[in-house]
């Protein structure tokens, strides 16, 4: 076997191990509020550079397995896996075509998400995730339709920026990082935090959050996660996951 | 074996082919917050021109099998099966006879349809739920109590009119289709779009939705689905149906 | 044996016939919103005149079997059956007392009613629900505290007066009825109306209900159920009940 | 064997028991709404005055079992166990510095308590969860960021008081008692109570509590529960458990 054989091949067990857990973020996904029939959907960049790796259509988020995948150039050309492409591939695309830090996309529409981005608001300190959040969410309004072309994608990337999160108005919610976990724990928090301010307002009482000049950085308000944080969150659900399918 | 008769089998096959495709609908409506004790009912229209094909009473939409379903004249009189007719069979009778491109109508009281209902306000484009049902849902509020008569399921029809669903004032919906996928997708839509609209109108944040002129058909805010959309949505709910008859 | 002892036999048979049945409609309404940890009771009146048999203290709706009641005549003291009985016992000896139509109490916590009953507001014909018992519920607020002297017992019963439902402000509820299903039916009915209620007021969209002259004995908004419908009805609740403890 | 092994065996034994108990209260949290990831804990003063045994951090609350403790000296250094401290270890070390009638803190983030949290409101008596707590919350708005420092403890200490529950603003609740299950119906009664409390605001009703006059000890208002009712209702929490776990 020459060398670049096996180099092939790990590269190519990576990629499978790695669609396996992606899978596996679909799953945990649907078990936080994020499931709406078959729409929604992750994404990962190809690590050989050519496209990104993108969930196939007609499946929810709880059905998803490591095979159902499909390798897409920037373009939306589909050059591996079967099954077909959602309509709003662009979405993935243009993201990672403008942030190369992004490994990892996913949209979805959690009900809370999708109600708190039809009202014209910005996220508000009411919880932790909210904190978390507070300085990582861009909200896109200027089209409430899908994302279907290269130039919505692009207009999307734009109002996203340097941010991990973008509430997408009457419509539902794109995230992104540099792993899977982070993507997909800017999902869940994103959904927590919409609850949570939907709630606080709908209480009619006088809610606020941390002021600004405490959510500096260093500032009493500011949430400074120890640098586990995120692994720890991440195991959890994976073991949340494995207990739901467990039951089955 | 004659002709005929081979062909009276295979129709008899077909029609007891549907109704458990039917039965399969209730049971999906079941799953997405159409219950209300036994209350509630879905109708086929006789492919043999005879009247419709209605769940018999006294069962839940989780209990509905193959074999639960009566034929009706659309004057109400009892042709096949064994079990009482609903009293609110006019409801189907009368939106048949006058919608002949409807095959399917359901009628169900799920809680927030039945809340929004009452809340004398029209549906808006609060998620991409309600943007495709937004040209598709009338609303009749000429009576309360429940549709026992010709006279007042002729009203709910003439209300109804092209749409899609007709929303029952303090009392539930109405939906119909040309297939069993349309009517109930319609059903688990509208439920939807009234639980986004009460979060939303709740949270007193100034939610809107797309404005009309994007709502057009070729609007940006305007949802096209692909053709397949329906198709895959309605397979979707069959294997949430299969997963949750598997558990038990 | 003299046919006294057959009788008395038979008579027991009925006893323990009932109490079977009035632990399912403990477990009924524990599948239907109405468990507060070991708080709750629902009675049956002793058909040899001797008082009430009253669900011992200690357990949840849903853990009741049907040796778990105990004889209670009408000041309290206990005649049959082991366990405690619950402080509030005169609840049902005070309305039993009163209201010589009624056969069964009912006294809970749903969290809906129970928030509701705080709201000092009257209930309106929001869904079906509620004009079911538009006319059939008192509103007792001079205590808020527990119910644990005849006294106490007797202002509710008079507030209840002709009734079915008195909701009992900063509580709970109480039902009753001439039989279980009737006394269980008005206690589910109850938290759904409120439930409704509570939606479309926090909705602070303009939502009413019929108009009184419309709910009048043979008005076109008043719900007449058909005699079989809380047979119905509570065969319904039974299946539900059968189907959830074999999950178990 | 001399007589101080066993009696240190005796100490081990009961120390073993109370953190099987102590992991059972976690799990019971954990099906009573107060699972937030991985975070959240509860403590137990060590009987041998060493310090205080704190869930160890990376699980859940429905993950927690009797060896999921780490023995911590009120300076936070680790004594036994393995696992690491969670970094709000200060909450609980400061509570018991303090309070010396408390042997068991819980700290979670419930989600209708971290809302009203954020809501500057004080707790009303809307429903008996309410009352009950009445004149045992605190209110820290001084901090909204994690509690990880003595002094920071000390602060949430001190606002704590006399009392058995301190809602943590923009973040989460705090609970201590003489015994696990005080602790831990205080967190499951403050989750409740604000989810009732919020329930009311939202319905823009004019919802009142007792009147303060009739709180006072001896008032008609005043919710005195039998001796023997924390027992009963944590003895239900217990039952409640073991059906949880025999379903799995």
């Amino acid at each position: 076997m020459s060398g670049t054989t096996a180099s092939n091949e790990m590269a190519q067990e990576g990629v499978e191990a790695t669609l396996a857990e992606l899978a596996r973020a679909h799953r945990i996904l649907a078990l936080n509020g994020h499931v709406n029939m078959s729409l929604g959907h992750m994404a990962w960049r190809d690590p050989e550079g050519r496209g990104f790796w993108l969930k196939r259509s007609g499946l929810g988020f709880e059905e998803v397995g490591p095979t159902d995948f499909i390798l897409l150039d920037f373009n939306g050309r589909q050059l591996a896996g079967s099954g077909k492409r959602h309509a709003e591939w662009p979405i993935h695309a243009e993201i990672m075509r403008l942030r190369p830090d992004v490994a990892v996309t996913a949209h979805s529409h959690p009900l809370n998400s999708a109600v708190f981005s039809a009202c014209n608001a910005a996220l508000g300190g009411v919880c932790h995730e909210n904190v978390l959040l507070h300085d990582k969410v861009a909200y896109y309004r200027k089209a409430q339709g899908l994302i279907t072309t290269p130039e919505q994608g692009r207009d999307l990337a734009d109002v996203l920026g340097h941010n991990s999160v973008v509430l997408m108005k009457n419509h539902g919610v794109t995230t992104c990082g540099a792993t899977i976990a982070s993507a997909a724990l800017s999902a869940i928090f994103i959904e927590r935090a919409c609850t949570a301010q939907l709630l606080a307002t709908a209480s009619q009482l006088p809610w606020s959050g941390p002021a600004s000049e405490d959510l500096v950085v260093g500032g009493p308000a500011r949430l400074e996660l120890p640098p586990h944080a995120e692994a720890d969150f991440w195991a959890y659900f994976g073991r949340q996951l494995d207990r739901s399918e467990i039951v089955r």
